[in-house]
């Protein structure tokens, strides 16, 4: 035995969940085999190339989303998948159009500045003029709580609670400072507001306005928009220095109504099980400011490279493997809800689990997993299990968390849902920003990625749920 | 090191992240405030900034290197280091000069191809008119081996041997391939060789050549260059087709002669055990084609950050705290072997454990640590401990492997040492070459790993060795 043999061995046994008699050495070398033929053969990256730099930014709705759609479509029927369909969906289109500026205001023109901002997604167009008000800043949804609404009516709303630092998952900062971007918009209409500015949501200081989507309900919407860091920066500092600051904004946002768009959808079906379906996902549809490469991009080819790795190994499924590229993540999911419905009503197929790469290509740390409780107690030891054939790879983690907005309504059809956790530490350096390039996405993490994917698919398939 | 010794050391990982008796809850406080207060507070970003953008690539000897020394002299001085000083040592001064070009000849001018090239460190110089010969492509060293010297005689020898792309630690690959660069100049020159391609170290396929030192010990230097991968592929592709394919090399570089160089030092004295040191360091000099930011400006900002992080937090260390940056590391090692025999002849200071960041600014993983066998034996269940408390914060391993380059030596001064374990998918993409720019570092992932070398500088100061 080689003492590389041996740590490779002990890494094994090392992890506190020792391997029940259930997984098999077999095992332990069809997963090397998986790594070894994604890092040597995988063409995901060549097709995240194609997806970002020929096709670009895609919301749902929009002829872009469409070319990709076509293009994955193809991409899948190339590599031997038994069926590729497009589901139909409907979604509500929204779009920025061409103007989008904000003017700080100055005692006289030459002293005016311009604000890096970006309309929000479900943003409301401001007249031709612009809209010219007073900033107010508040931090967070509380900050404007507090706010009687004869201060806020007639206002520009400005957000400006930052990302938390110190936490280690970027993903806690955005879910906690996000809630000013989700939520901020409409409570400030409620209150009188006549626009929103938010602080992009990065850690980083820099002149890139991050867009999203934000909710209005019932609400009218206002005109909202993204702010850069480094000018939420400036502008806040002039809020202290000067009694009033104004803003005028401009922008040409719109909802054009309802169009028909597809998710696309495809199978290699099971030899034994073919009704049972594990589902690989990541969403086919990005914002139309960036080329989409890390949000979703990268999930997406990293499910459909789950597919070509079976074939390329010429693994044969027990299970149905399935590939579903979910539109309309973005601003609605409705991609996510009518596959759930057309699950739910479909008798004949069980979906048994559903793993979605929804974090970015960045290096894999590992897997969170839900179920319902009953479902998730069962399985636990299973789970253990598979993370010591995983955890050499550098999927350390196999813990309980959310798995991803498209197949999280699957759970309530019994599946065993599954998100790829990856290194959190850049997501959101690019994450609704033009700086979502396909530069930004390193070959190698986004292969381990998916080499780990195909990893847990092929466990799921031999032992099933 | 024994196989049982790796073992005892992977059963040692196994253990879950529970904490022992011996470190305390207000361990695990005192580095949840180290880890928040990196992320919040640190300028070590901007210093590297300056390091790379104002300064630049910094080789032994040179101005720039001088001017990298100055600098970072001031920062530690200002942060508050009791002392700092520098500490000279002699390097042969190696210079690329102006002049680096290969060109594949074609049938007639119109035909001839451009190589992308850099000569490797050690290199010798072609005649102004440069070198044309036939190339003959081998496969590492082992491909040389088994060529006849009439056959290498007069030709340039082309050593074509790619990573391996399915090592998930790409170091490991770096060091199989990495033979046909660091000795492969030199057997060619014994068999005749009248200079040497060498295929770039990085699993990309781009444009960029990589350096890197070469050895030639007694034997009279040849020219010998980097070649980019894209351009080691269509030499490649050549060769296949064609029954002779012929290069020009011109290059200029040269040995000027020894140069008196500095190493930068700065203490935080100790106030119970002042003569006890933790080493904490990486190497200033680098490339001069490149900003040096991964390799290892970002090394020694986390060094350096560790110090101002003490410092910010009023951490009062019994043990003294060492920030070293190393000259020299890249061609020669002298700063290390200079530091080392200081060390050794200085029997007032006992040198208790050394850190080393030189595997670039990359998310953290964990901490390799090494020492002379009996001593590593009484220290196992610390190290034990220690991880648990880090774990958290992704210091997931804590595993037996070469520490750094640097601080090696002291090993066997009865240190216990340590290397900062990063992420290594993204490091050979700029290793060496032009691309290891400043933007290639992230804030956070530069912060993660200067805030886990503060937790360890700080447990060792506690609990000593």
């Amino acid at each position: 035995m080689t003492v590389n043999k041996i740590i490779f061995f002990c890494f094994l046994v090392s992890i506190p969940f020792s391997i029940s008699a259930q997984t098999t050495d077999e095992d332990a070398l069809q997963i090397k085999a998986i790594f070894d033929n994604t890092l040597s053969n995988s063409v995901s990256y060549d097709w995240l190339r194609h997806l970002c730099k020929n096709i670009g930014g895609r919301l749902s709705g929009s002829p872009s989303y469409d070319k990709a759609a076509d293009y994955t479509y193809r991409m899948l029927d190339s590599i031997g998948a038994d069926t590729v369909w497009k589901q139909a969906t409907t979604v509500n289109y929204w779009e920025r159009g061409k103007i989008e500026s904000a003017t700080l205001l100055g005692n006289k023109k030459s002293e005016h500045y311009p604000l890096s901002i970006t309309a929000l997604g479900g943003s409301a167009a401001t007249p031709p003029e612009g809209i010219t008000a007073e900033v107010i800043e508040v931090l967070g949804l509380e900050g404007l709580e507090k706010l009687d609404a004869a201060k806020v009516k007639g206002k520009i709303i400005f957000f400006n609670s930052p990302m938390n630092p110190t936490y280690i998952n970027t993903f806690r900062a955005y879910g906690e400072a996000g809630a000013q971007r989700f939520r901020g918009p409409k409570d400030a209409a409620l209150k009188g507001a006549v626009a929103v500015l938010v602080r992009s949501m990065t850690t980083r200081i820099d002149d890139f306005p991050h867009t999203g989507m934000t909710g209005f309900g019932d609400v009218k919407p206002i005109p909202a928009a993204g702010i850069s860091t480094q000018d939420a920066g400036y502008l806040s500092e002039q809020l202290k220095t000067k009694k009033t600051v104004k803003v005028t904004m401009k922008l040409s946002a719109k909802e054009l109504g309802k169009r028909t768009t597809h998710s696309v959808i495809a199978d290699i079906r099971g030899s034994k099980y073919p009704n049972e379906i594990i589902v690989v996902g990541g969403h086919l549809d990005s914002w139309d400011v960036a080329e989409g490469a890390h949000d979703d991009g990268a999930g997406c080819m990293q499910a459909m490279e789950v597919l070509h790795l079976f074939k390329r190994l010429n693994i044969k499924p027990q299970r149905t493997i399935r590939c579903v590229l979910f539109a309309n993540e973005e601003n609605g999911t409705a991609g996510s809800k009518t596959y759930f419905e057309y699950s739910k009503n479909n008798a004949r197929e069980k979906i048994i689990a559903a793993l979605e790469s929804d974090s970015g290509g960045f290096t894999p740390r590992g897997f969170r997993a839900d179920a319902l409780p009953d479902i998730m107690k069962n399985h636990l030891k299973t789970l253990q299990d598979w993370r010591g054939l995983l955890a050499p790879y550098g999927f350390y983690e196999m813990r309980p968390g959310g798995s991803g907005t498209d197949i999280n309504p699957l759970r309530d059809l019994n599946a065993v849902l599954f998100g790829l956790e990856v290194d959190s530490q850049r997501y959101f350096d690019y994450h609704h920003a033009t700086s979502d390039v396909f530069e930004a996405v390193n070959k190698r993490e986004l292969e381990l990625g998916a080499a780990g994917m195909s990893a847990l698919v092929y466990l799921i398939d031999k032992y099933g749920f």
